[in-house]
Order: structure tokens, then C-alpha cells, then sequence
């Protein structure tokens, strides 16, 4: 377990802490590198900051109008890439506030005037959130429409219904496609109420006690379209549940996603056939031409792990905190903005890949010919013409799917005269239901697969989510 | 790498799998073992199915009779111990139908109509998944009460308010409780959320399609206290959302336990000293009599390790799982089941704690002594006053802090001349914002510790959330 | 938000809290509900330190004697069921201790002499997670075995190998299952490393800070077949690094045997029908006799989650704990033992299926006739027999598999003629290396999928794991 | 939960995707942003490859040598910043490729003779697995050497040992950081561990099945520093448990390093105080200059919480894929490369910690004053001076120390009188175990808190470790 001799006599503070501990703290401190992600919501708070500190005389107009155009002018400078960013100055906050200095002067040192930075960069990041929030709906809603849209077009393309991944029960595509409609509905409505839990401003409660300056936090509040000031100085700058919230919502949405993104991968497999996708979301290989890979769905399905990782990163950091702010929490960001980029990446892969999609109806009849998919339709058929209770027509047709099979035919192919042999009271009414179309068509339960279920169900949720 | 060879000849089948490949399966496929606990929700929804197959003439009024006495037969066989769970019924499903087919013969077999173990598994699961939101929520709220009690009490007690476990600014002992309410109040707004989003009825989903059963599925719906039937047959037997978004929910609330815990283990430490609790929640050691482990709160701590593993095992269990039903999601009950074990628990000894502590002012006060916690105060008097940008007040302070330290006296104790040496212009009014009592009843911007503020918010907390 | 008023006006108390603080303190607190199975572990540790303090003259012969006898007995009550555990006891040590003592009297109270519980339970819980490591390691190789038979069996059985679920190349279903054995065998060499890296003796380390007795603490740790005492008093009482070792080697296998589950879900549906299970590993439906859904492989596929789970949780337990012991630490033996019993049903589930399984060589061929699985064989030949630079290979075998997909055919079903238009130098040489057969028997190369390969392979296999 | 009308029209293909599906496609499936960190050891893998080619007579020596200049060209050129990376060109392999063939044309093709990108990027990824292990090892000893060093320099400094964070029994604080060491050195054995599974040579594995070209892996193995080939194909491609196990000891190692980060925390509080640290390892507050915020060791500790989200997404990703490659494991690379920069800063900032702090004894002493952490060595006393069982000696401490907590005064000053009141046999030799260097210096049991037992060791862990 001895360390190799031959290996640099300095490692520690070799390569990139070359500097020694001054490097290393540098680094390990610095958040810079990834909250200036954050200049537009910081430059925005510190705005209504200004703006609510003249109204309430605690600065003069002539400083807050200063200070106002210093602030455009940095957003400015952002946006045309002339920002120099400096590591030295550490964070976002600091970066902004000395070019202030350097811009404006004097007046510049009064914009922190009644604030903290643990107030401010708790009131960035509740905006860059809620931004996200914003930004991932629209992205849902997208989702939905696509499937939507193919739900439509295959509302009466059947296929088999699987349990188990073995052949179940007839249903239809477009009703497939509707079940992910409904669990984006939810992912929809998990952001919403995250969204608007989260809508509370902390600007003005300080480092964590609040402050003696009269301001007015109603006012910040609305100008920075938050619903209300937060309620206690000391949880708005040392909580970070909202973000936590947004990566809960983020893995369960990506859980659902890698669903998806798993039936992509079955049905274009050469062992189901489904659906086809074009070049646009498959790769090929320069050996095998016809060979069309689904790294797209492959990777919506893997970057799962890398949301969940994020959650419980956070979830690690956070457990145990004592109260008010710990230099901690600085880890809650990229975490945020990592999930941030992947989630939208996976919904325009997989919004991409359902526009892209073309059923392939032969390859599901196909699939509906095994697997006797309509034996409970059957078994609904003795219960309901011949009055049989569940049990017992469960037991008539195991012994009439053991027939076809033994005759390796589907049910439908069956001779009444020898299903009458199991079943004296069988009718030829029963061929009405054996098969997939027929099976399909009679689940007009609410919410079931039936084609003029699955058009209505399109209807109401374009209705409801679009 | 070799095995070792004395050991058993037949590793694999011995113990308790001696049964061989049998008792393997049945091992690894019956759930009665856990989902027994749902025995109350699934008789529940036994009943609300057979009275709607009565009242739409799927099954005659005579059965139904029989099916509801049945049910309620086993209620009480199941309250009073009588029942006999069988692992080779497999689950809770085929336990309740078998023994109602011994009780009432032929029409217990007419049950099962219109409905699959999918549906039924997915309804008994939200309705057990509801109730232990609802008895969350209860214990929550009364956690809240404890610390509101205790705030109130609390109002008027000094104590450092800790950055980085610094020493930052005084605040109240009434102010930090009350920061734990506005974390609480938000985990009940996710409680609620949860409870709201899961309330749709998947009965008369089937196995995955619908049925062919003229059913009424708003009927069942509302008997069983849903706000309506779930649109999508397919979503509604494979998604299990709901209880993921339950743990998450269940995470974030262990986190925050876990910091108030955090807290405990600190406060009733030497070095803090802030709060004593009695026998009820501490262990002692038959040699030291005057020793009291925090025991309770160490635990509270800790569980949170379990909720978030439960949180991550079923995010990992349905990740990338095709629809529908897959025996995979028979994996989502017990986390539940043990997260709503765990959180009942840790609330009670978290409340418990809360109303058992007792708050040690001296200790609080002693601690205030030292890390000059008004230096802010000062600096803020000096942009008030004497018109400083708040930058340079923070240079003067710093130079003001450091001789004191050089005096080893509090801030308060500076001697004036000695000030204006600094600071030409400070003049005596500065004394008023010195000492730990001035700085906190100065904080009276909305949500900050002033007494007087922390009371309002203990009013405000009661009414909004008791 | 506000509480139902019409729930049970003390909810907190109520339930199984009925007893107030007491109730909830005994619940939280005790450890006795699972820590009872380190019994046998406990009594060896006792033996043998009971030993240890009569050979260094510490207590008396005839207390030795005495503690030995009673210590025996009490193994003996344990298993035949006569023990009273007790929860007022709180932990298995304490309900020893107290037998003991009313089996022996005042003997009884020297056994502790130079011990404490906090090394003692590290003591206990370190050969359990040695015995835990070993019945995997046994379990492990029986898994091993059962997969080079099939190997064996099936060296020569051609079915595709997969890349993104797509046929890649022709491989021996022997050479896949063989990957397996590598893979656990890795498993094996975690498991015999986290062994060897934990087996050093807490015992003597006392509560934190060692012992002023004289012990010999090389006794005690040979006596438990332990390498040697540990080497800091502090460490051996804090760290649980070795649980965390286990659960994270288990980790890793669980996932090894989540993807041979999901090849199981794959290979039995009816999209690719490879492999047969028979009933003793499947369940049917009452209703559809010929379906045999894959419950075993689904919940082997499954469990994965509850492993990753229980690493996560106690990571998040240990996570920021300060030295010595806390009492967070209790919380390390449920994932463990959980794990324990998780990892043994899993790996007995699978032992049984790959015993059981039955290949499906026919539908293996099916497969292989589509996709040109030997499209690289194709290229690898231009490249040997033409001496085209690789690149320039895999496009012209691009063109001859458009060629055949043009035509419906495989590549071996190509006219030479047609070949040659594309490329003219081609010659009937090229026939040698079309079919599956002759791609598979070519893979030479060590490790490779010929079918002398995979035999080599399977009894190399044999001699290095067996 | 309807859209926001005002929303862009095209959310989904605007921002960063305006490119529509090929933008999409491209950002989701290229991986040299990243990959490109493993330039240096895929052109190590391909030197070696082409070696060996030239060796078996399956490429000319020519080809070799101008693949060879060619490969180092592309070597330097990357060094200097010269070489540019195309995303068109999705990873490293087809950028060095491409570059390869720009530089000395047709050879180029040659190189990829009997290999894949599959085992390609295997080898890859192990040889830069193995050096992030040799990086970590070399890190590790130099954190051990600082702690033994400030372990010798503190072998007498007596402080108080904690369980529960509530003072149990005096131990010297370099007793407390050589629990470190032995943390550290179980650490570095899990990396040796590790580094050794993983030090098989993928290369030759093709591109899941072996080739037919009469390559010499045994060759290609050492030119590389493996130990020998891989012994099965599939395996070779398919698994990444040498990454899993990589970031399973990188989140122990993690823990490890948050559970001292912790104790920085806790010990730079004013409520302990038990060490200092400089400016270079804390911030101040231009406010509050006395005021040594521990930002790098709350840093550290928070880091934690990557390293276990790395882990989690990693074990997420591989849960239930299907052999061979899968596109899903591209997502292999940023956890691993993100652990090493995060272990490698977290290890530089917790060496640079223990080397700056400096113990502050007076603060351990006054904290050993209270809390009677010498209770125990008195009950010790009582068995081995009075031969009382050990638990009767312990109820005499309690009374022995009830007796003291009234007289607010520590055991060593108790009046002999007094004791034996309580104790009559009690003699004036009790007092030689009361005092905490006493007790401290007693404890000489192997691995004990005794100077003389942590110089021991000390001298021990520098010879095995260093």
C-alpha cells in the first residue's frame, strides 16, 4: 500500500493547486464559474432593490437612477460577451457590484443598503428556478401536443397491450400514447405547485435576521412578480426545498421519460417492429446501412441517473444543516442547472422522436396473432351472455386458449362445435368478441381503449393541457 | 476465489430455501407478508365495486347483499385476529377473495367482474397512500404547534444567530422555532398537493384496457372519496407517481427534521449549552448519572438516511419500465409502508422534543458575549446616520470591531473617544444599536426576529396553519 | 391547509403512542426488534472475551467457568425459541447481560470488565457482515456453476448479440452467458476483499479511548478468526466503512443481476422467445394457460432498487458525523441485514433460472437471418483477403448490404456476380465468412466467441472459480 | 396548467435546438466535450494497437510507423492547444481518426484492423480510471502524512473524547486524527483493490464478439501496464463496474472526508474552539474581521453529497440493460471524471486544513473540566483496586459523581472523606486515575489513547502507509 516512489515528490499542490493552499481555496470557494448563469435574475433583484430603496428614502433618486443605469449597462455588457467574469471577485453578486463601483462610484456602495448577500443570492436563485420551472412546462406542453397528435392518428391502430412484457390484451396505439398525455398532465401539475410554493420573495431578510432600514418588502416582492414577502428571515436564507421540489419533480419526469424511452428502444428493436424512426434521432453505422441505432432514446433513458444523482446530492448536502446559512448550500446550484439542461434536451429528444415515429400496423397484427390476447374477452363473454360467475369462466377459458393452442390457432379460428365440447352453452354469438378489433372496441369504459374512447380522451386533454 | 469446501454441500437450496425452486418463488412472489396492511382499503373498494355492479345490473341486488355482508365478515375476522393470512394466496387480493368464496359460495366468483388485480392493486394503494397523508398532515400540524408554543415563550429570548456555525447576528429563540413552522407549512402544502393529484380512481381500469362491463366508474369513484375516475385505463395501472411523489415529499420534511435534530444534538451540547431536555427524550449512563445523550434526536437524524433510500429504490425500480403492469412495481409498498412508519415516528419524538426542551437563556446570553454579533448593527448605523455607502461603513466597522477585540470588550463597551478616533463623526447615539437587545428589536422589517415582530408571526402561524 | 377538526384531537399521543413520550422514546430508541440477530455473534464475542480476561488473570477461572456456562445456555434458549427478548432491554447485548446475570449472579457483572457496548457492537456487527460476505461468496460460486453448465451446453449455440438492442454479430449463447461468470467473479473478488479489509477485532477499544485493564487483544481477535486487533480505539468504535464496503459490492452485483433479469424478461416475451422458463420460475394465468409471465426474473430485475436504496441511506447516515460514536449509528444494521436476505433470495432466484432455462436454438436462427449480422465478417475479409484499409472495407460491405436488403436476402444468399459489380476483386472466397456459423467460428481471438473458445473458456472458468 | 399564451411559439426547437431535430441529435449524442479529457490514453491504446498489428504481420511496419509519427503528431498537437475538436466528429476516437487520416492518408484506415470503438473506448476508460486511482492514492498519503504529523506534534495534547457530541473520556487529540489515518489507509486499500480488478485489457474484445484476425491481446495488454486480457468478449464491452467501484470508494472516501470537515466546523465554533485555522483555509467578513468562517471544510463536507448523486446516477444508469453496448453508457464518463476533480480538491483542501491548524489546548482543557470524563477510569479503579463486579462499580460512580455534580466540582477534587461515605473502602489511590492525563496515560491497550501508544502508532502508520 506504499506509495509509488517515482511519483511527483509534491502532489498535492502540483498541477492545478501549483498556487498551493491559496489555489486550492480558490478554487473550493469560488461559485463564479457557475452562478453567473445567474446575471439576468441578479441584476433584476437588484433593481427592485434600488427602485423600493428611493421610494422609501433610503437612498436618493439620484443614486438609485445611477445605480439603475449601471445595472443596464452591466446587462448589456453580459449580453455582448464584453463582461469579464474574474474569479477573484468569487461570485456573481461581487462581480456585478464592483463593476457597479468601477461604473457608477460612490452611489454603488449604497445598492447593498439594507441587504445581504445571503438574501440576494437566496432571491436569484428562487428567480433562475422559477424560470426553469417555466421553461420546463412549455417543454411538457410540447410533449403532450406531439403525442397528442399521434394519439390521434392511431386511435384505431391496434396493438398488443402488454403485462409482464407478454401480449395481454388488445389495445390501440393512440391509447398507449395517451397514458404518457395523463403522466405529463401530472409532471405538469407538480411544477405548477412547485411554481407557486416557491413564489415567496426573501429580499429584506438580510444575512438572516432582517434589517433595521424601513423597507418595504411588499413592494420588491411585486416588482420581482413574486406572490408575496417571505414569512421568517431566518428560513428564507437557510432553505433550499424549492430547489429540492424542483429536483423531485425533475426525477420523477425523467423516470417517466426513461419509460418512453424504453418502449422506443423495444419497439425498434428487430423483435418487435412497431414503429420506425428516421435518421434524424437513430445513427447508423457505415457497415451496416439499414441498421438504425436509437442512441437518442438510449440516452433520454440513461440521463436518468444522472437527474436522480442530482437529487440526492442535494438531499445529501442539505441533511443535518444547522440553521442559517452554511457555505453548503452553495452546491445547491449546479445541481439545478445540470437537471435544468438535461431535462430539456430529453423532452426536445423525446417530443423529437414522437413527431418522428410512424407506426408500423403489420408488425402489431403481427404481434396480436400469438398470445391469445382476447381470452379475457372471452371469459367477459360467459360471464355476461351466459351468467357464469368470474372464476368458473376463467376455468372454461383456460381450457378453450389450451385448445386453440394445441390446434395452433388463434381463438377466433376456433370451431364452435368443439369449443361447445368444454362449453355445452357456447353460442356462435361469442365469435363477435374474439377478435383484437372486436376486443377493442367493446372497453368503452371510461378511460379505456376503445377507438371512440381513445378519440374522445384525445379531444379532452388538448382540451385540458393545450 | 476458490469456495471454501467445507462448506454445505448444496448452498444454494438449503435453509430456508430447502423447499427448493418452490419455496424460492414463493418466497420471492408473495407480497401478503406486506400488503396485508391493505386489507382495509381493499375491502373498501371490494364493497364500493359491488355496489355498483348491483346498481348498474351487472350483478343481481341478492349478490351484492351477500358480497357486502362477506366483506364486512372479514373486516372483523381481520380487526379481531381471527383471519387467517395464507402465503400461498400470494397477496392481499387473493386472500380476501378466497375466503369470501368460503363464506358465501358461488357469488363471491361475480366480485372480480369488470375489474383486475391491476385496478384493484392500483385503487387500494392510493387509498392507503391517502390515509397516511392525511395522518402526516396531522402530525405536522401538531409539530408546528409545539414550536409555536415555544416561540411564543420564546419571543423576548436572545440568542446567536449562526452563519457557518459563526456567530452572526443576535436573534430570538421565538424567531429560529418559527423558521421550522414556514419549513413545516410548506411541507404540508406538498402533503396536500400530493393527496389532490393522486385523488383519481383507477377501478375499472382492468388489466390495462377497460372493460366491456357496462360499469360506472364515477359511481365507484366518489364512494370511495376520489374527486373522479382516472382518464387513461393504461396510465392507470402503471404508473406509481403518487407514491414516488409521497417519498420525495416525505424526504424533504426528513431533511428539515433532520436539521432541527441537527440543532438538538448541538444545542444540548457542552459547548452550546442553549436548551436542556429532559429523561423523556435523552438517555443517561449508569455512570454518569448527570450525562443525557440526545439519543432521540441522533435517531431523527439518522432515519433521514432511510426515507431518502426508499426515495432512490423506487425511483430505481420503475426506471425504464415499459408499460403496462410489470411485477417490478410490487416493489413499491414496502418503502412506503416504512417511510410513513418512519416519519410518524420521528415527528412524535421531533414534537415531543420541542414541548419537552427548555430553553437556557444564560447560556445563550454568555454566547452572545463573544463575536462582536452586532458589527452589522454598527455598520448600519453608520449608513443611517452619518450617510455612509454601505461599503465604507464596512471598512469603518471592521477597524471599529478590531479594537475592540484588541480591548477584548464587546462593541458596546468601546469607549466613545476611542470611536471617533476611527470615526470622527460617530457620536453617542451609536451606543443605542450596540448591545444584543437593541440589535434584535431593531430588526423589525417584515419576517425579521424584533420581538415584536416575532410575535405577530406566531399569531399569524396559528391562524394560517392551526 | 388548515387540519381536519374532525381527526382525533391528540393525534400525536395516540395510536401506538398511546403511552406520551415514554412510548415514543422505547420506539425510537430500542434496538432489540433487530439487532437479536446478531445473538449468536454476540455470545461468540462474550466466549471469547470472557476467556481473554481469565488468561491475563483479569477475572477469576471460576468466573470464566461460570460466564461460559451461562453464555451457553442462553445460545441454547435462543434456539430453541425459550429467550424472552425484551424491548425495556433495549439492544441484544443488554438482554444478554441481564440473563446472564440471572442465570449466574454477580459473575455475570464482570464480563464487561475492559469492554464496552460501543466495541462490542462493532465487534458483533463485523462477524455478521463476515458471515454475510460469506454465505455470498457461496451463493456467488453456485451461480457461477449453474451458468458454465449452461455455457457448456450451449458453446455452440448461435444466437445475435446485441448492440442498442439491435443485432450486431452472431454470438454463442455459451460466450454470453459466460460473460456473466466474469462479471461475478468480479462480485466474488469484492466480496473476498471487503473481507479480508474488515477482518481486524474492535474488542478492547473500549467506548472510544481504549482500556487501562490488561487485555490481549491478539487473543481475543484470533479467538473470532479475526486477522488482528485493530489499530486506534477511536476508529474502531466510529467507522462502519466495512457495512458500507458490503452494501456498495452489493450494490454493484444487484445491478449485474438486474441486467440478466431484464435478459430474461426479453428473452421469454414473444418478440424474441430465446429462452424457455418452466412453471417452477413463472406464473401463470388462471385464465390464459399458455402465458407464463417472468415474476422471479421482474422482481430479481426489481429488488435492484432496494439495495441501491439501503447504500444510499446508510451513506446518508454516516455522512458529517463527528467522532466517536453517535447514536445515528444504530441505523447501519437494518439496510445491512435487509441486504442480506435481498442479495440471498435474489441470487437463489437466479441460480434456479439459469438451471431451469431452456434454450431455444430456432428462434436464435430466426433472429439471426435478418439484420446481416455478419456484415463485419464481410469487412474484416475485404480488409485480410484484399488488403483494403479498414474504412475503405466498411464502405464497400455498406454496398453489398444495401445490395441484399434490396434483394430481401442474407449477404450469404448473394449472387458472386452482383457482388462483384461493387466490388470486382471479390472472389467465392468470400462465401467462408457469410454465414453465422462461420462469423461465430471464426472469433478466435482470445476471449472471442468461437465455439473452442467458449469451451476453453467455460473450463478455465471451472478450474479458476469452482 | 394551460400554457402561457405569451410564450415563443416554437419552444421546443428555439434557444440552443433552433436547429431543429439535427441540433437536437447532435448535442444529445455527441460526446467530445467531454470525452476529449481521454485523448492521452486513447493515443497511448492505438500506439499500442498499431504495435501490435506490425508484430502479427496483420499491418506493414510502414503503416505502423506513419501511424505511429502520425499518433504523437496528433499528441503534441493536442498539448499545445493546436489540435480542434469537432462535435461533428461526436467523440475522441473519430476526432484523433479523422486527424489520423488528414495527417498520413490510407495507413489511417488501417489502424482500426481488429478492433472496435466498443473495446476502443473500454481501454480508454480503464487507463483513465487507473490514473484518477493512482492520483487518488498518491493524494490520500500525502492527507495521511500531514495528520500523522500533527498526530506526533499532539501525541500529549489531552481533549475531550465524544460520543453522542457530549464529552465521554479524555483522549489526546493525536489519538483522534490517527483515527484518520486508519480511515485514509482502509480508503487506499479499496483504491489498490480496485486499480487491480480493473487492470484487464478490454482491447481485442472488437466490437462485442472477438475478431478474426490473429491479434495478440497478450501484446497489447503490457504495452498498456495490464495485468493480462480480459477473459470474455461480451463482458469486455458491456460492464462498467470498475467505474461503479471507483465511485463506491470515492463516496466512502467522501463520507470520510465529511465527517472530519464536520469536525472543523464544529471545532473553529466559538462553542468549542478547539482549533485555529488561517486565512488560507477561511474567509473573513470585511464587517467582522475576527470573524474565520471554515468555508473550505463546510466545502468539503457539502461535496459529499456529488460524490454520492454520482454513484446513485451511475448504478441508475447501468440498472437493467441488456448486454452488450448500449448507448446508455455513454453516460459513464462525466460521473467519473467529475469525482476525480471533486476527490482530488476536496483532498487538497482538507491536507491543507490539517497542516494549518493549529490545536488551541487551553480550549480542550477548559471543555474537559466539565462532564466527568474520567468516571470511568474511577469505576475501572473500583474493579481492579476493590474487585467490585463492573456493574456495581458503575452504580458507586454514579453516586461518586451525583456527589461531585453538587459539589460543582471535578471527581479529582472530591474529598477522600466524602467518598467514603459512599464507598468506605475507597483509598487515597483512587486519586492517581481522576485526573484526565491520568486517564489518558492509563489506557494502554493495543490501539489505545495512552502518549505513549499514539507515538507507537504513529511511527506504525508512517511505516506501513508512507
Amino acid at each position: 500500500m506504499k506509495s509509488d516512489p517515482s511519483a511527483p515528490s509534491n502532489p498535492l499542490w502540483g498541477g492545478r493547486f501549483a498556487g498551493g493552499p491559496a489555489a486550492v481555496m480558490q478554487e473550493i470557494n469560488a461559485s463564479i464559474g457557475f452562478d453567473k448563469r445567474m446575471a439576468a435574475q441578479d441584476l433584476a433583484a437588484s433593481k427592485a432593490h434600488a427602485n423600493m430603496l428611493a421610494a422609501q428614502g433610503i437612498i436618493s433618486s439620484a443614486d438609485a437612477v445611477a445605480i439603475i443605469e449601471g445595472l443596464d449597462r452591466i446587462a448589456s455588457e453580459i449580453e455582448t460577451g464584453a463582461f469579464r467574469f474574474k474569479t477573484a471577485l468569487e461570485d456573481i453578486h461581487m462581480n456585478v457590484e464592483q463593476r457597479l463601483a468601477d461604473l457608477i462610484g460612490e452611489a454603488a456602495g449604497r445598492l447593498h443598503t439594507g441587504r445581504s448577500r445571503n438574501d440576494q443570492v437566496a432571491t436569484d436563485f428562487r428567480l433562475w428556478v422559477r424560470d426553469a420551472l417555466d421553461r420546463t412546462d412549455r417543454a411538457l406542453a410540447a410533449l403532450q401536443e406531439a403525442l397528442i397528435d399521434q394519439a390521434e392518428r392511431n386511435a384505431d391502430t391496434l396493438m398488443p397491450g402488454f403485462t409482464h412484457l407478454q401480449s395481454a390484451q388488445p389495445v390501440t396505439f393512440g391509447h398507449h400514447l395517451l397514458a404518457y398525455v395523463e403522466m405529463i398532465g401530472r409532471d405538469r401539475g407538480r411544477v405548477a405547485d412547485c411554481r407557486r410554493r416557491l413564489n415567496e420573495c426573501p429580499l429584506g431578510a438580510g444575512a438572516l435576521a432582517g434589517t433595521s432600514f424601513p423597507i418595504d418588502r411588499a413592494m420588491t416582492a411585486q416588482a420581482l412578480g413574486f406572490d408575496r414577502p417571505s414569512a421568517n428571515s431566518l428560513d428564507s436564507v437557510s432553505d433550499r426545498d424549492f430547489a429540492l421540489e424542483y429536483l423531485a419533480l425533475a426525477s420523477i419526469l425523467a423516470m417517466h421519460l426513461s419509460r418512453l424511452a424504453e418502449e422506443f428502444v423495444l419497439w425498434t428493436s428487430e423483435g418487435f417492429g412497431f414503429v420506425t424512426l428516421t435518421d434524424a434521432f437513430t445513427t447508423g453505422s457505415s457497415i451496416m446501412p439499414q441498421k438504425r441505432n436509437p442512441d437518442a432514446a438510449e440516452l433520454v433513458r440513461a440521463k436518468t441517473g444522472r437527474v436522480f444523482g442530482h437529487l440526492l446530492g442535494l438531499l445529501t448536502v442539505m441533511k443535518g444543516l444547522p440553521l442559517a446559512y452554511a457555505k453548503d448550500m452553495q452546491e445547491d446550484k449546479e445541481p439545478v442547472f445540470e437537471t435544468d439542461e438535461t431535462l430539456m434536451l430529453c423532452l426536445a429528444a423525446t417530443t423529437g422522436m414522437v413527431r418522428d415515429l410512424t407506426a408500423v400496423p403489420e408488425r402489431m397484427e403481427a404481434a396480436l396473432a400469438g398470445g391469445f390476447p382476447t381470452a379475457t374477452d372471452l371469459a367477459d363473454w360467459l360471464v355476461r351472455a351466459l351468467g357464469m360467475p368470474f372464476r368458473q369462466a376463467h376455468h372454461v377459458t383456460g381450457r378453450l386458449v389450451a385448445l386453440a393452442e394445441a390446434q395452433a390457432c388463434p381463438l377466433e379460428a376456433l370451431d364452435l362445435a368443439a369449443m361447445q365440447t368444454i362449453e355445452p352453452k357456447i353460442t356462435d354469438d361469442v365469435f363477435t368478441v374474439l377478435t383484437p378489433e372486436a376486443s377493442a372496441a367493446s372497453r368503452t369504459s371510461f378511460g379505456g381503449t376503445a377507438p371512440e374512447r381513445v378519440r374522445e380522451a384525445a379531444a379532452a386533454a388538448r382540451e385540458r393541457f393545450l
